[in-house]
């Protein structure tokens, strides 16, 4: 690309084209964030199409999951079992700048799709790869679900309570990490590919994507030799750091230091706890974690939610009330940031999604995003812009 | 930057310069991506240094916290609140080409460091502010910590059984995936500045970030006004994709689809399931999903785990067993694929953490990772490099 002067409003990926072959969730998270940010994402489907098309939640027989994953992209129907639309995927690939993929691995390949050929088509290629285990390793092959990667790499060991049963937990972070690091993967390589002119490939793995999101999990393992356990809705390392029940509903209390603390005692009158050496430091309050949240679950008791929110809120102490999705999604600050954006559909549907979290200077975050695209919508253009034709 | 010849292993962030303000955990994960990924990451910290150097788990005196998200980077100590520290400042920026504070919106100006000022200093700059409710709206200034935001953003109400007790995720998933996205805004906005030659202001909020990994529980809401629930291991929308009670332990599966339940069905000796229409698709295995649990359990009961992980693995059924930290840690597949390195500190300690999960062609995936700075370790060369002169 040349360098051209500055455009008001240019969103980053402006000019990136993305070859899309994900189905499902990881895959086309990661794409979703390239089309939010400004890529041309056209996604290749199989004569069925992406498989989540037919995943409810329905809205007037539209999936919402498929709209809400699929906003913004373009389709292209192709069946990479037949020569001709094969041919067809190789001219897309050959003037891209990105190809994704989440299949498992070996299935490029089968398709006759090997990865030297597409560089040797096209040496600026960033490529990358999304899959249950990775590429590499005897568990490559394996299928792998969301519940599948949580339940093996140890996120659902540390969420929930001991001696009851498993939890997953409520979103599909298994996919979703995964989707994040897909797309710093490809953004670090666009960034290389502009000193080098030079593609990359990338391998991301879902349960790889696992162990780097455990967190201080891994360092208690290594130094400590303690395996973490289930601790409810405790911190491992900070007291409090939990929820409490008041009168009629819990509130999330997050004391992180020492100050905190003592504003919490303020505001609850609970001034008699600084004096004990059971909680001065958080080193103490850690040990004492039961001692100190009978204590002070006794005097959230007295009282409902919202005071012990308002008035925690006053002192200064980081303290809400557990929000259901409802609460969440209509609360004032995300609507004021637009995290909620409507989708139009045709007769007028309009169905609502979340918004792009990444807020950028010069590049309006519009309050709706092109409706997802129907199963080969965008032949005809992409063809001619392409300058493909068909056999 | 030039565009210079290929060169191999070129890691993709490969001289951009990172000044970072960052404390703690969300700002901190985002630059040890930026770090992993090549970039030079200088750690500008206070007189007490970053506050995380005191969290535990502690290794012979070293904060094993501090370690995992600080490996690789460079320390100098400046004192803000002095106007010769605070020019050392002004003057690292200026040559920088990103800028990553997570301080609470309002605190840059406090310091001086008023944004606009900053862009005319380096109209190249790429400043990126990760806050726990971001830049604009009412709970812009409110204090904000992982539990909170959780708490807020809707996922504690996804996690965890109904009537029981409410569950944090168990890591800080709403410092992580801030952390991530502001990594995605960040090189967004590199990749942007390639064709403008021009900086970006990036506004990143912890909570904005959970709306945006809800998932289909947003389209849940807004499409058949039902507020999701928690649901302990099972998916809203597939069955079974839940944890199963064996003799001896619990089991994940995740049959995603008809075929795979027909799997499940041969490999469980459970043909008589396929002819009841209870459990003929998805949505009617869904619908009908405590029956089928009942039904599974008995069977499941019977053996141990480690039988049925076999034998559902043998018939191509996603499936595993629920691993610990330790087990997860020591995964064949994940030590295979790099995802444990090691940080060597001084006196040859050596400390384990996580790797990077974006692996890159081209790009040396090593087996261990450069020790976090001691605070201010790396004054002087960063003074030389810049051609600062201390007054």
């Amino acid at each position: 690309m040349e360098k051209t002067k500055y455009v008001k409003n240019l969103p980053p990926l402006k000019g990136i084209i993305v070859i899309d072959l994900t189905r499902v969730l990881a895959g086309p998270y990661a794409t979703m964030q390239l089309a939010d940010l400004g890529a041309r994402v056209i996604k290749v489907e199989s004569l069925h199409g992406d498989d989540s098309r037919k995943f409810g939640p329905f809205y007037k027989n539209i999936s919402t999951y498929f709209t809400s994953l699929n906003r913004g992209k373009e389709s292209i129907k192709l069946n990479l079992k037949l020569d001709k639309d094969l041919n067809i995927l190789l001219q897309l690939i050959k003037k891209a700048d990105v190809l994704v993929e989440n299949f498992r691995p070996g299935t490029m390949e089968k398709l006759g799709l090997k990865k030297n050929n597409l560089f040797k088509i096209n040496p600026k290629l960033v490529y990358a790869s999304c899959s249950g285990f990775g590429q590499t390793g005897k568990m490559s092959r394996k299928p792998a679900y969301d519940l599948i990667v949580q339940a093996l790499g140890g996120i659902m060991s540390l969420t929930g309570y001991e001696k009851q049963d498993p939890v997953r937990v409520g979103t599909s972070i298994g996919d979703i990490t995964a989707g994040l690091f897909t797309t710093i993967g490809i953004q670090s390589a666009l960034i290389r590919r502009n000193i080098t002119s030079k593609g990359s490939y990338i391998d991301i793995s879902m349960l790889d994507c696992q162990i780097a999101i455990l967190e201080n999990a891994v360092s208690r393992f290594f130094c400590e030799k303690k395996i973490p356990k289930k601790i409810g809705s405790r911190h491992p390392s900070i007291a409090p750091f939990e929820c409490f029940k008041c009168k009629d509903a819990y509130i999330a209390i997050a004391a992180g230091n020492d100050t905190l603390f003592e504003k919490l005692c303020h505001a609850t009158s609970s001034e008699s706890l600084l004096k004990l050496k059971y909680f001065k430091t958080n080193d103490m309050r850690l040990k004492n974690a039961e001692k100190l949240k009978k204590y002070l679950e006794k005097v959230f008791n007295k009282k409902k939610a919202s005071y012990w929110v308002f008035q925690l809120d006053l002192f200064g102490v980081p303290v809400s009330k557990l929000n259901n999705i409802k609460e969440a999604l209509e609360l004032q600050q995300i609507l004021d940031r637009n995290m909620v954006v409507d989708v139009f559909l045709k007769d007028k549907v309009k169905i609502k999604v979340a918004g792009n979290p990444i807020k950028l200077s010069n590049f309006k975050d519009k309050k709706y995003r092109k409706a997802p695209p129907s199963l080969d919508q965008d032949r005809k253009r992409i063809l001619s812009d392409f300058k493909i034709k068909e056999k």
